[in-house]
């Protein structure tokens, strides 16, 4: 993760009690990230579920680390799986963890919050939006994903913060920052 | 990547002009890699498409990393993609890119070949086996998995050595080996 991240953090709360305030700190993240250009319109929280204790806060970093899987729910779950320990964030003696991100996930992102152990995904806003904007290709996705997610134990809360992400993405639809989709390279 | 690997492939070939052999040399390693209780029973290699050249070669690592998106595609992706310095395999002045595995990627893995810039997929077998003989559950994909990658420059070619593969996860089946599904942590 890029040296501001832990910077900008230090400044805010490690708590994180309302859903709201989770989905505004990752929005808000999403945007110092392209403001920083350090990395795509993205960022992905993990909190503890019931407490809202920030575990770890991931960006996008694909161009960066020079790997194209390094989305910020990558980022986010593999940084909270280090500190924790454990390669499932819902296994024994750990409390229900909960990934917030700034939109639905991309395809293979949606089967990393499978893997991931977190039973909660709650999102600022999901759809076609994020790619009439910016032209990312999200890749296919089941039409069931959230049924497919619940039944896996992961509940879903949508559309918390629709419209403060897409001004993200347009900021970086404007900004003329690079948009890699590999079919394109 | 533990140790053995480059131990491994230092007795081996530099190049596998030909798609059997490279299947083979997957399939074999993810033998290896239950053998060596190393992770999960799944190898990737990503080769020259034309040349047969290895770049790279991964196995699954998610016990031993802690982090449950170290799938053996992502080791060998991402693997690749700093070896080269680029996160698009497909990018401008590289030659065209072959992943391999020893069967089809699962939902997270199916998006993580999308992004990676692969221009061709070649898989020993697809299909329920894995998850009737293992007990893993692979995620849910999109009917026409081919279809959308084909669509996306990816050529993908299946069921090249269906049961050695399956002779491997069967292996892993009776070597009582941990069986990670969140789902279930």
């Amino acid at each position: 993760m890029p040296d501001w991240i832990e910077q900008e953090l230090a400044k805010r709360s490690e708590v994180y009690p309302t859903l709201d305030s989770r989905v505004a700190l990752v929005v808000e993240f999403s945007r110092l990230n392209i403001e920083h250009k350090t990395g795509g319109p993205f960022a992905a929280g993990v909190f503890e579920l019931a407490s809202g204790r920030l575990v770890s806060l991931g960006v996008n970093r694909v161009v960066a680390s020079c790997v194209s899987s390094a989305h910020a729910e990558f980022t986010a779950l593999s940084l909270a799986q280090q500190r924790l320990g454990s390669f499932d964030l819902g296994g024994p003696g750990l409390p229900d963890h909960e990934l917030v991100v700034n939109w639905r996930p991309c395809a293979m992102c949606f089967g990393a919050v499978i893997w991931s152990g977190v039973r909660s995904l709650a999102l600022a806003g999901s759809g076609s939006a994020v790619e009439e904007i910016t032209g990312f290709d999200e890749g296919p996705l089941v039409d069931d994903w959230i049924g497919e997610l619940n039944n896996r134990g992961i509940k879903v809360a949508d559309n918390l913060a629709r419209e403060a992400a897409c001004e993200v993405f347009r900021a970086f639809r404007d900004s003329n920052q690079l948009v890699y989709n590999a079919r394109r390279g």
